[in-house]
């Protein structure tokens, strides 16, 4: 694995630039800059692990990076992270990015700068190469959520393809053969995973017969509502389940079968992802796929503290935690059914 | 009103001495920190506005810290502080401070010795003199959402009377005359402005006959679910209309009238406050006071950024942005009534 003599080597530097220049405090020429981020990047270097390993000491600051603050899932994630750190005597420092690479890089920039001691990455679109760099020389650092695929550090993530299987399974177990997965693209795992999960689980029990379309955007309330408008103007060719894989998505669902006079779960079957809105009380009480995402928040901070970077360069391994079916009411066999 | 020599002078050290102290760039033995923290408090001193005032130049960190970042309220406030933030080329750093005094002093410390550019500050506590002292000298300062009595800068609420008169009014139009208050305390201003308004409201319909009870208590799903079971065990004696002041409060509400098989509105009409959460697609949808919730983020990070300190020590106005009755299903005339 490249070390810092490495990199200054090939950047044609010294070894106190590189290691100044990554700690932010030293400003280079341009030139100079990218020449050694160009060593970084293709000597996959990736700092020294006892040197930028969080001490534990009083006054540390660990940055926590989420995409969008306003969604019930990430607000209580960051709530259990500030839980957990407040009992481990940390501070905490969050930013949202509103989901922009741009903003993500401007803020990774700063905790680079030496502004945290380190840092919990969330971000909810497919992150590319660049931003995997930043995330490889920022310190300290566990991806929580989604994938970064490039990023060399801890991963966090509930385990979407169970959750989607559940679903599967329990639609195709009430009777229905026909379906609609409302959710993300495949660059995503979280998409991927809970895809081919709900696929698997669905064929378990309907084989090779049910079908299964598939509504792909980000996870908002108007990606919801798009999707949801465009189901209910196929009239009789309608799905008679659908699968909305967050909150937000399965609120801008509600509101449109709710204003088109759609009953649940008479006329339609849904099963949310997520769980973290008060579900329970929505009319009619909504089956979900829920995610731990308190223990995932307790759990980020852990392997932050805990980890130690691998000097031989493997990749460290992928944590999964155990979603959990909840049935409520809004799944019915399909009309028409016995 | 004193100035930077004032304090020097009773504290025995010199302006400089002071001056560094208060940006954080001098360690000064604990007897010194504490003559010149006590001459800051007796002098009633607030750092000079030109030497703290906001640069707005591109690097700049805004601070914003609240009590519980779970609470859809506060994280959709957040989220629209971080929107506004991006449109003007700010970094926003976040805090959750669990509604905890020392927390809370702990990030203003943080602040004060320089990390941050500004402060949005959010307590959901009665803000004591000791606190308020941590933000007359953090440097530019936005007090939001609850009072923080002895903080010297400007305030910005929702008009918590105005919502308050409008569930009383419109509870009372409706044929109640026995209600119940589930909300804060007197010592905070949103209970006891909402508390204030909602009597105000009730006597301009009913006059002096209606009767109000009130549950006081923190606003969370727990104290919801408590005001809640109190008022379920009393039978035939309970009120006949509730006014939730929050949507935790609601959320535990209605939770615990669905377990008792009470129907809303038919057995009991309910009002929210808030209208964060999904309540239109609550069983039945709910009628809510909606605060101005991204209005607020938007206007706290203007109040900020446009305030320029009074040299003449006269306490900043506080304003007030106004809220909006949403009426859904929740709310029918008391049964027994024509």
């Amino acid at each position: 694995m490249a070390n810092l003599q490495d990199v200054a080597q090939r950047a044609n530097v010294s070894k106190t630039t590189v290691s100044r220049y990554l700690n932010g405090s030293l400003e280079l020429p341009k030139r100079t800059a990218e020449a050694i981020d160009a060593a970084i990047r293709e000597l996959a270097y990736v700092p020294n692990a006892h040197a930028r390993r969080l001490s534990l000491g009083r006054s540390e600051t660990i940055a926590l990076m989420v995409p969008d603050i306003a969604t019930p899932f990430f607000s209580t994630f960051v709530a259990a992270v500030e839980a957990e750190a407040d009992r481990r005597n940390l501070s905490l420092s969050l930013h949202a990015t509103l989901n922009r690479r741009e903003r993500e890089i401007s803020y990774l920039d700063h905790i680079r700068q030496g502004r945290a001691d380190g840092l919990i990455f969330i971000t909810n679109h497919f992150g590319d190469a660049a931003l995997a760099e930043k995330i490889n020389t920022a310190g300290p650092c566990v991806v929580v959520d989604e994938d970064v695929p490039a990023a060399r550090v801890p991963k966090l993530f509930c385990d979407n393809e169970a959750g989607g299987h559940a679903a599967g399974r329990h639609l195709a177990e009430s009777g229905h053969r026909h379906f609609l997965f409302i959710g993300g693209v495949d660059e995503m795992i979280s998409g991927a995973r809970r895809y081919a999960g709900f696929l698997r689980g669905i064929r378990e029990v309907a084989g090779a017969g049910a079908r299964v379309e598939r509504a792909a955007g980000p996870y908002t309330i108007a990606a919801g509502r798009i999707a949801a408008r465009d189901f209910v103007a196929r009239g009789a060719e309608r799905p008679t389940a659908i699968f909305a894989t967050s909150d937000e998505l399965l609120i801008g669902l509600c509101e449109v079968l709710h204003e088109s006079g759609l009953n649940v779960p008479r006329d339609v079957s849904v099963v949310g992802f997520d769980d973290v809105g008060p579900l329970h009380l929505f009319a009619p009480a909504v089956t979900a796929v829920r995610q731990p995402v308190r223990e995932l928040g307790k759990r980020a901070l852990e392997l932050l503290l805990g980890h130690k970077p691998d000097e031989h360069g493997t990749l460290p391994p992928e944590e999964l935690l155990p979603v959990t079916l909840i049935e409520r009411n809004s799944v019915a066999p399909p009309t028409g059914s016995a």
